[in-house]
């Protein structure tokens, strides 16, 4: 049994960790850290999960590292690097969720998260937790920088057409819509029912976070630079992140080849679909799934590719079981179906 | 032309009043008065409102009272009273839309809205406004207190079940579904999207603020005491409220009498429509009717009284505006179809 | 094992039917049989349930009875009866999931449900499948009635007062909220995006087909007449049934007695939970559980009952393997947690 | 005063213009054809316009030619060009709110349309109702061909940079997201409540009927062949459209030139908002305005515009009342404030 904490606990990423997990047979939870609910029942907090875990939420300085085999850290960024750098020493295997260890650059880092970074050092160490991608580094990886949840849904769309030279590495572009859930748990006028509901709105065009993200991951897949232009949209849906890229086919590419291509590519990826039909976002929620789909536009030469994920699922905890699984040597699809 | 001023006009009733006065040509706004948004146009913060309203939102030491006709107060119980009796004195008519002056016993008010009242004189002058019910002294008076949105809808419900001795004062329940925008305004994770978005809950069961005022007006209307169950539920919508009230049928009446008692009960009221059909929610919405639809259940002996309302219309700046033509002795329905 | 087919499985409680038994150590699904679906794959329907289920759907002509130890039957009111009534002969164990075998009056039926009953000799071999009514008759079935949604929710708020006399048996009032996905798969105008979001409305008032099977099984259980007013309620949801009960204490009752009774009264439920918090619908979504919360309003005198349940799971589907669970001798939680 | 009757009343967009029309002081309604609800009155099928219109719906043989200045035409595609030629020999103003009349190409409508066209003729006489783009010819047309709603978000996002040479005539590329009144009245089970809440798909990819429309009227418009690639997405909202446009910018172009350009170019546009903040939906909703947000995106070259609309409003029938205001010489915002 794999002997594991979860450190904020009681957030929406944290509350789908103790989902899984309570139903993943190899994983026993030893504790639940979450200071804003510390003390109270995880059954009070989240009824729905009554039965399942009769654990009780604990504040971070009652955490036991010399318990357990691995920790996820499932705090905001900024926070979470604090945490990470104080128990990486001390446990042998982490994951975190945050944002805080998917950059390599510091400089980047600071940029678009506009903070310093407290523990750069970890930033090299940690490994980018796209087990698409990445899985033999995570299979050895101490420290695990879960993907974020835009990044996850635009690299799994781009990947295959950028390593395979099917599309252009430049006029690459990204539009996603993404459920409130995103967010987090807030307490402001902005994500008020009132104010989201039958609204939409785009934020941060261009200077989103995830935008250096998404491109360092697909530069060192593929080995050359790449440029996206990323506009994420806020709707008035509670989960899923539904994701629409452009980007222009090479001279010479057949339009034809595309779809083969993607299928190939993800032959072994348990929880990568290629479809025919274009993905409802339906589909995969409450699913560790990422659904794709390949539709060559020859008009005007693009390639679009369509992307549907769960963000608490795939776009965080189901992609951190994901990963823990391959770091135990377990079957990736263990506790996530 | 009334010269009017709205006071607490950035709020979802604020926007309300300012929308259809906007409309009304019988109405000059003079100052939109809010602390919240103080230096901003009302253009930028109510974007839809843009070539309607040129003004901008003012603190409320910049209020000028001599110069106005009518004052609309649309402030939070509890500050409300605070400006209104500030005002009174200098304002020939006030309509105040908050709870402050609905109840005429300063106990209750303490009671059920948990703090002191501070101008408790002014609860006796208030004329309580639902035009159905009070047109004469609506007319006259000098403030009146704009009803509640739950207290419309049941009101207009048993009025005349009661006044007409076809229901029980005893034994009465009444069940209401109410839009998010009920609760204002809000900075609070209890009304985030993704806490109420596919969500049902009651809430202060038997202990509502309202509670007392659908009791107090009915008594006063029917001189006979009433006492009802009254339970509110927030549900996913933006706007609106839904009641059901159940009432039992007095003995020898007969159930084919109901609905032609409201009928005639209703003749002259243009905003309260008796229909033979069950209301749906978008028939009243974004308009100041109040649908009411009347059923006996000869099985049990109750007769069930469906009201839909658009809370913040026919439950606030509607009726407010209602209220202030039947002050100035415009038509009723002036600037509201 | 046990070996089960499920029958009208495309569905919304089909679907949920499949996505339970997927993850039941105990059963194995044998056939889906779907008319509509015939021929498709059960993950080309339901992309989520990709990985769990490698069915096909196949035409009710191609059903399988001598290979089974249990049948379910999802298929709407009126054309459960025919299947039910071929198959009931052939197969040791049937839970019927429609309205055809609730109800044990056939006149009640054909006025209720507006069509002849083309078996009524099996209402009266039907067990009301309410486990925590019925279980020991449940266990012996052979043709169980899976209980209604809106019954389910009512019936559990109202048996430990009603059987221990703590309420009158008279005046009792029943104002419930459903999700759409109560209304099952439909394409009709009046079931639209647009014709119902942001809306709500009452229907079948007093008349629901669900109100005589209230009735008549707290009669049964309680041996005193109970008449009921039932007003069921649309919003806009997708799943779920919120319930709201009122009813009149009876003389000399003390009030604080009754939260006490209604634990006592379910403390063998699993499934049951009385709590001393306001229920929110979320706190029972996806889960076999039905929260409860105990409110007497003194003011009055009635008792207020708050009923909370996902109409897909413990208002169908999680019921269901429930009963199937004590039919077959497990423990009555396996694969509903 | 101008005489019109509206044809196909009964839909969302017949609707609006009954909404608009009935507060517009130089417009009479002489009737209201609409074949499904022929025969009922307006208030019963739409209460929410109890008060306004007292007309009763009448069916098309019924309609009255010789009486009325201006004819709405608001069908689906496919009906509306068999009555368009039916009336323009005997209405001289008709306003065509299908898509009918709004391709110069008869070719090009049969292939995206998938139709025959019924009458050719009328192609090349019908303007392109897009005030913006085309008020001089609107008001002198017989046959308007008004916009589509998605065009009418994609086009004035697009139509300052072409024109002005600010942006690449290839690799455009524009995501848009709707509400689902856009599908018109449906009853089917693709747009049922329980299929679109809590999703999103994109449909149509590259293929959608309002492609060669964007095309067409663009390369018209600013002498140049444009080709873009377009996505649009359902969205569980009712109402609204928000265009996500990415555009490459030419070299030697200044990216703070851009929203100058704009401004100017909407400068005596009063329904066009040049808007320094990303605009939300809610901004627009219930009104004629299209909010326009410039935002270069330096690290890609691109420029990315965002248009918020309201389908029903400045994609429908508002804009159908600002053609109308011109074609009779009114201002152009009457009725529409």
């Amino acid at each position: 049994m794999i002997r594991t904490t979860i450190i904020g606990a009681s957030g929406y990423s944290g509350a789908e960790l103790l989902r899984f997990l309570s139903h993943h047979s190899d994983v026993t939870i030893v504790q639940t850290i979450a200071a804003s609910t510390a003390g109270r029942r995880v059954r009070d907090v989240y009824p729905a999960l009554t039965g399942v875990h009769e654990l009780t939420f604990e504040p971070l300085d009652s955490l036991r590292t010399n318990d357990i085999d691995l920790a996820f850290v499932a705090l905001p960024s900024g926070e979470a690097m604090r945490v990470v750098s104080q128990i990486v020493p001390e446990v042998s295997r982490v994951i975190d969720l945050s944002g805080d260890h998917r950059l390599k650059d510091v400089t980047t880092y600071e940029e678009f998260y506009g903070r310093p970074h407290t523990s750069p050092e970890l930033l090299e160490k940690a490994v980018y937790g796209l087990p698409e991608l990445n899985a033999t580094s995570i299979a050895q990886a101490h420290l695990v920088a879960n993907p974020g949840c835009y990044p996850t849904s635009a690299i799994l769309a781009l990947l295959p057409a950028l390593k395979m030279g099917l599309i252009e590495n430049h006029g690459i572009v990204i539009n996603s819509l993404s459920g409130v859930s995103g967010a987090g748990k807030t307490a402001s006028q902005e994500f008020s029912f009132t104010e989201l509901n039958e609204n939409i709105r785009a934020y941060k065009i261009g200077t989103h976070q995830h935008t250096p993200e998404i491109e360092s991951v697909l530069q060192l897949a593929c080995s050359q630079p790449v440029a996206v232009s990323f506009v994420p949209h806020l709707i008035p849906i509670t989960r899923g992140i539904y994701t629409t890229v452009h980007a222009h086919m090479k001279p010479g590419k057949e339009l034809n080849q595309c779809r083969p291509i993607y299928e190939e590519f993800y032959r072994h990826s348990p929880f990568v679909r290629v479809r025919t039909e274009v993905p409802r976002l339906h589909d995969v929620l409450h699913t560790n799934y990422c659904d794709l789909h390949i539709q060559p536009d020859p008009r005007t030469g693009h390639l679009v590719v369509i992307s549907a994920i769960d963000n608490l699922v795939k776009g965080a905890a189901g992609q951190a079981i994901q990963n823990m699984n391959i770091m135990f040597g377990i079957p990736e699809h263990h506790g996530l179906l």
